[in-house]
């Protein structure tokens, strides 16, 4: 292997590994060696790329951010309709936290109490971002009258949170089944139509509840 | 001032000020020296009262539950629908994070990454409060046809947890007009009256959205 591609595996290794104990211990608790020994290289090789805990703690999130607007982004033009593309992308979204450890940690480090400058990160992006296609959906008249577009983004954002903290002690909460479950009531009520099964992500059917 | 009651008056600020260091500074960094200077009273105080930190957490989350739950059950038999009930609930729960710092700790206790025994500590309860207040409501012929109790208390519960957490950068989340919001959009859906203007807690009307 080249030096630069093995110092690039080194890279990645260290900040998954770096979500990887942020998530067990928190941030404060978190220390270089922990990261260092999770991933299986010397103090000296994290401090060769990462140049504090804070740096590691962006890269994190950095690298969350990457994957999850590249997921979101193409779920954009998924669907026939904005709404079930949103309904795709906020079904990815709980699965990449349920099932990527470095997206579960840039979410929670982004509200980690013992990190000073937590400020909401990737929360404040998937807010803008669900703002943005609820108002587009608005554009298109797919929202029923009388919805408040910031209102129905405010709700979907809150739920996803609430989603992503109450697994913190039930991983239940970012099963499948649940992330169908708000849509099977939040999606009729945005499209005014009550009677319409919501699909599943990628539209597929999903039994009526 | 009597021994005893100054006591409980020293105990009562070594909690509330636990619950303020707790918030600021997290489980992990929270240390008793900070927490006795913030009461204004000596470490040996701290130590007759208290313990250990755990010991301290486990009486703001006790005295965070006490508050919660005499405000809920107050709130049970308060509207003359189960489901007004439950409205006027969240909202003075919302209420209580965003103003008592006692209620706010104790919430945030339970998903805090640093602290090994945190186990959702209040959430599971407000969890299991809000799934008995909607089977009752379904009993009582509140709920529109086809509505899951199950799938209707999981929204309520995670819509309410993702407030919390999104305040952590952003205080407007626990506003009464936001709180007022999220049931404008599920207190039609929950009761199958699409144009049932929502009222904000203890029925007081609110405009129309």
């Amino acid at each position: 292997m080249v030096k630069q591609e093995r110092a690039a595996r080194t890279r990645e290794n260290l900040i998954r590994s770096a979500a990887e104990v942020f998530e067990r211990d928190g941030y404060a608790v978190a220390s270089l060696t922990a990261i260092s020994s999770q991933a299986g290289v010397s103090n000296g090789a994290l401090h060769f790329h990462f140049a504090s805990k804070e740096a590691l703690a962006r890269e994190v999130e950095d690298a969350a951010a990457d994957a999850v607007e590249k997921m979101a982004e193409g779920c954009r033009g998924s669907a026939d309709t904005l709404l079930q593309s949103l309904v795709n992308a906020t079904c990815r979204l709980l699965a990449a936290v349920a099932g990527d450890p470095v997206v579960r940690a840039g979410f929670k480090l982004g509200h980690d109490p013992s990190r000073k400058n937590a400020e909401g990160g990737l929360w404040r992006w998937w807010c803008g971002w669900v703002q943005d296609l609820v108002a587009q959906a608005q554009e298109e008249g797919e929202l029923a009258r009388g919805i408040s577009p910031e209102d129905a983004a405010a709700a979907i954002v809150a739920t996803t949170a609430g989603f992503e903290v109450l697994s913190t002690w039930d991983r239940d909460w970012l099963s499948r089944e649940r992330a169908g479950r708000i849509w099977a009531f939040l999606l009729p009520l945005l499209s005014g139509s009550p009677d319409r099964t919501p699909a599943g992500p990628d539209g597929e059917e999903r039994p009526a509840g």
